[in-house]
């Protein structure tokens, strides 16, 4: 296996979109807030589970995506866990500032819909 | 706007993906535990936000998919917020029993995978 791939036990398991991505939740370890959904593929999960960075797959880039690289907003990895249809990931991060490119510190912060209920 | 058509204002802030859906994050509302990613159309989001049951459009049967309506694992909608690019919807929910199909509390139980850190 070389550096950049990922564990073949685990490239088994999951199961890409069209794009060859997984989804990825990301989510504050200590708060449990909810921070952001992105998208990884396979080097990138790799890259993620190896250096301690979250790291997407920037499907408007069409590029590595080394979460804070550019904003300083760091994502410092606790733990991550695959689902049980292996389409997405939940990864546990100790996120530094605000996750969102607005601003704000999670990206459903904005954008709240009127429900019915309560 | 008929009974089964969302609100014109929220539906001109989705960015739907090729099939039409944007994702939908389940997260328990007061344990902040992440549940499960499922899909949702237009009208899966309209009935979200008026009926108070997580509502959700399955990929794999192709129909409205009720949570709970066959296994009892009802979802209680408590809240929705929509992502600051308008293609994730975050649903808070008060989660009957086991969220994922394999029994287990959350769909993210099963498979931690193996990390480089800590």
């Amino acid at each position: 296996m070389d550096a950049m791939s990922l564990d073949p036990k685990i490239a088994a398991r999951l199961k890409r979109n069209a794009d060859g991505l997984v989804a990825a939740v990301a989510q504050q370890y200590d708060t449990g807030e909810v921070l952001m959904l992105a998208w990884m593929n396979d080097e990138a999960l790799h890259r993620t589970l190896t250096t301690g960075r979250a790291t997407y797959w920037s499907r408007s880039r069409g590029e590595f995506w080394v979460k804070g690289d550019t904003s300083g907003h760091v994502q410092h990895v606790k733990s991550v866990a695959l689902d049980c249809d292996g389409d997405t990931v939940l990864v546990k991060v100790d996120q530094v500032g605000a996750a969102c490119h607005t601003g704000e510190r999670t990206c459903f912060d904005a954008d709240q819909l009127e429900t019915a209920i309560g």
